[in-house]
C-alpha cells in the first residue's frame, strides 16, 4: 500500500516548514520530496493543509472518558473517595471497551495517533488500539498494596504476553505499578524483574504531588525518584507521569537513567496538583512528552491544548517569555512523546519514521495571516482543524470521516455504559 | 421580529440548566419557558444544543489580529519595538477595518458577542460591528505622550459623539487612554473630565507587569490604580485591562470605585506578565470579566479558550482545586464580562435580558457523557462546537454558516492586507 500525500506545507524534523509531498510506502514514510512521477495507490490532496506528526499522548486512562463530567472541581481525596472509586467499582470489560473506544474517536478526531495508557481490563483497551488503528502503549495499572495487586500483576505479564508487539506492531505493553505510594518497595523490585526479564519498560505515576513526595520521604527517606532507582524501575527505561515535584538531584537522576517524564498540564492546572520543572528538565537533557491523563481529570484528550498549555504556563511559571518556544512545545507532543513512550522512528515527518501523520485544515479564520504556520498550531488553531489523520500508512480518518470505527454507534454504547454505571 | 429557539438545554441565570424554550422579542429574550402555543417568525431547533448567553470579549484589539503569528516567544521589548510597532506603523484605515473583519469571522464562529476594543481609526472597527451584527464597546488607544497624543484625544470625543449608542445601541464607546505610563497624570486628568461631561467610561490598560508597577511607583509614589484615584479616572467607571499585579490597597480601591477587571489569562501567560490575583479579587467582590487581549499576543479570539485557562490557571497558582469553579468561569465569560463592559441586563438568559445567544452542538465525543454540561463546556468542548450565534435577536450564524459576512472575502481582504504591511 502506497500512499501520496500532495504539496501539504509539511513540518519537518528539523522544525522547518516545506511545500512539499509525502511518499508512504507500508507503514513508514519513504521520501518527503517532490514526487511528481511517483505512482501510489492512493493519492491525498495536501493543499492548503499543514502535516504534522500525529500526536503522541503520553500519559491517558481511555477508559475512564466514561467519567467525563461526572465529577469535577473537589478536592482530590473527595473527588477519589467519594466519586470516582466507586464509580469505578461499577465498570466491567464491557465499560472499559466502550470508554476506549469513545477516547478512539475523540482521540483520532483531535489528531493523536499514539496513545500510553494504564488501566485495568487492558486486554479491551488492546482489543479498541487494533479495531480503531491507533497506535498504544498499554499497561495494566497495578495497585500493589490492594487485595488484587498480585493479580493486577499477573495480568500485566499476561498482557505482555499476549499483546506485545500486536496489530502490526501498534500495540506494545509495559509494566503499569500505579505509583511509588500504592506500590511498596518491595513489590516494586518484583516488578523491576519482571520488565527486566522481558526486556519491558515501566509506566508509572512519579511525583504528581507535594503530599505523595512528603509522605514518601517519611515512609522511605528518599524522594519517589530516589526510590526508583533504589528498586531498580529505573534500570528499566521508565515513563514517568506527572514529574511535578522534584528536586535537582531527581532530575540528574532522570537524566542519568534517561527517564522520560510524561508532562500533563491540564490535569496538573486542574487537580491544582503544582507546576512542573519542565524548562528545567529539558534544560537537563531529560525527555519530556505530553499527556492528557484522564478525561475525569482534564476533562478532554485534546492533545493540541496539551502543547499550548505546556508553550504557555511555563512562559508565566518563570516570567520567562522564551520559556517553551512553540516548536518545542510541539515537538513535545510529537517526537519527545514517542521517545517517552519507548517507540523508536516515530513523531517526525522524515524518510525511514513510521507512517504516523496528521494534516490541519488551514482554511479557517484562526489561520489567518499565515506568518507562521508553527505558531499559528501552537497559539490559533482549534484541534477540530484535524482533517485527515494517518497511522502507520494507514488513513484512520480522511476530510473529516472516520474510516475505521463507527462514530455513531461508538457514542450511543459509551452513553449506554455510561447510564448503566452512573445509575443509583 | 420574534425568534423561538425550541427544546434546548438552557443555562439559566441561576447556574442551573433546564431543557426548555427560549422565546425572542426584537432585541431582549422575552420568555425562557415551554412556549408551545407561541407563534414566531424563526423557530430554531434547539434539541441536542447547549443555549448559553454569548461570549462578552472585555478585551481586545480586533485589528490585530492582522498581526497574527507575525511575531512570537520574544522578550516584550524587543517584540514591540523591532516588530510589533513598525509593522503597525504600516497600517492604514483599510487594514483596520480588515483586520477587525477578520476577528469578527472568528469571534462569531467561537460564540462572542460583543467585544471590548482598543485602537486607532476605531470608526472603522465600528463600522464592523455595525455590518457584522456584532455588540462592541470601542474605545480610541490613547498614548498621551505621544506626538499624536491630542489627535487621539479628540478622536475618541469624535469617536463618542458618532458612534455612542449607533447600531441600535449594539456600539457604545468609552475613552481610551492606554495606560499609566503613556498618559501623565495631568493628562488623565483631562481624560477624566471629558469623560465625565459625556458620561462616558474609561477603558484603559492597568497593573500589566512588574516592571510598570515598579516604574509607577518610582515615578509617582503611587501604585497604578492608586495614581487612577487621584486623577479621577477612577470615578468615570473603569473597565481595566490586565490587573496583574495588585496590592490588598489597589483591590480595595476597585471594589470601593466599583472598577472592573478584564482579565487575560492567554496573553498573561504568553507574554509571562504574571498572574492575576483573580480569586482574590472574585472574593472581595470585584467584577472580573475575561479578555483574548489582541491575536498577536494570544493568538487567537477564542473566549472559550480563556474560560477554560480562567478555571485552570487559578486553580494551580493557589493550589486550590476549588478556586475558580467551572460556573464561576462561565460567568466571568458572560455575565461579569457584560457588566465589565458596562452593558446593562447582558450576559444572561433570562427574561428582559439582550438577546445575545450561543448554541453548542453536543453531539461530538467531547460532550459524552453529559454527567454535567456546565463542566463539559468549561473543561471538555471546543469553540468549533458553536452551531449558531444570535445578537440582540438577530442571528449571526445558523447551523455554522454566517448570515452577516461574506466569510472567503473577510479572508481573502485581510490576507491581502497582512502581506501589504509586511512587505519588506
Amino acid at each position: 500500500m502506497k500512499t501520496i500525500i500532495k504539496g501539504a506545507s509539511v513540518l519537518l524534523a528539523d522544525g522547518s516548514v516545506k511545500e512539499t509531498d509525502i511518499f508512504v510506502d507500508g507503514a513508514k514514510i519513504a521520501k518527503v520530496a517532490n514526487m511528481a512521477d511517483a505512482s501510489a495507490d492512493t493519492v491525498i490532496d495536501g493543499k492548503g493543509k499543514f502535516a504534522v506528526p500525529g500526536f503522541v499522548n503520553a500519559h491517558t486512562h481511555a477508559s475512564m472518558t466514561l467519567l467525563r463530567s461526572y465529577a469535577d472541581d473537589m478536592n482530590l481525596m473527595d473527588w477519589l473517595q467519594n466519586k470516582i472509586w466507586p464509580i469505578e467499582a461499577k465498570m466491567k470489560k464491557d465499560d472499559i471497551y466502550w470508554g476506549a473506544m469513545l477516547a478512539a474517536v475523540e482521540m483520532i478526531r483531535t489528531g493523536t495517533t499514539t496513545f500510553a495508557d494504564m488501566y485495568g481490563d487492558m486486554e479491551k483497551v488492546a482489543e479498541v488500539a487494533i479495531d480503531s488503528g491507533l497506535r498504544a502503549v498499554l499497561s495494566r495499572g497495578i495497585i500493589g498494596s490492594a487485595p488484587n495487586g498480585e493479580a493486577a500483576f499477573e495480568e500485566n505479564k499476561t498482557l505482555f504476553a499476549d499483546y506485545h508487539g500486536a496489530g502490526d506492531g501498534r500495540v506494545t505493553v509495559m509494566f503499569g505499578p500505579h505509583a511509588p505510594y500504592t506500590c511498596p518497595p518491595d513489590f516494586l523490585r518484583r516488578v523491576a524483574e519482571a520488565a527486566k526479564e522481558r526486556k519491558a519498560e515501566v509506566h508509572i505515576h512519579l511525583a504528581e504531588t507535594k503530599g505523595e513526595v512528603k509522605n514518601c520521604l517519611k515512609d522511605y527517606g528518599k524522594t519517589p525518584i530516589a526510590l526508583m532507582e533504589e528498586t531498580g524501575i529505573l534500570d528499566c527505561g521508565v515513563l514517568g507521569a506527572h514529574c511535578v515535584h522534584l528536586t535537582d538531584e531527581d532530575i540528574a537522576l532522570m537524566k542519568k537513567y534517561d527517564t522520560r517524564a510524561a508532562h500533563n498540564p491540564g490535569s496538573n492546572m486542574k487537580l491544582a496538583s503544582g507546576i512542573a520543572p519542565v524548562p528545567k528538565l529539558l534544560k537537563a537533557g531529560v525527555c519530556v512528552g505530553l499527556g492528557t491523563d484522564g478525561a475525569s481529570s482534564n476533562n478532554n484528550l485534546d492533545m493540541l491544548e496539551e502543547i499550548r498549555l505546556a508553550a504557555l504556563l511555563h512562559k508565566v511559571d518563570t516570567l520567562d517569555p522564551l520559556a517553551v518556544p512553540a516548536l518545542e512545545a510541539v515537538r513535545m507532543g510529537t517526537e519527545y512523546g514517542a521517545k517517552a513512550v519507548g517507540i523508536q522512528k516515530l513523531g517526525k515527518i522524515e524518510e525511514g519514521c513510521l507512517a504516523d501523520i496528521v494534516l490541519f485544515d488551514m482554511s479557517g479564520a484562526a489561520w489567518m495571516p499565515k506568518f507562521d504556520l508553527v505558531s499559528l498550531l501552537v497559539y490559533a488553531a482549534n484541534s477540530a482543524d484535524v482533517d485527515t489523520v494517518m497511522v502507520n500508512g494507514k488513513l484512520l480518518m480522511e476530510k473529516k470521516k472516520l474510516l475505521t470505527l463507527d462514530e455513531e454507534r461508538v457514542l450511543f454504547e459509551a452513553n449506554r455504559c455510561a447510564e448503566r454505571i452512573s445509575a443509583k
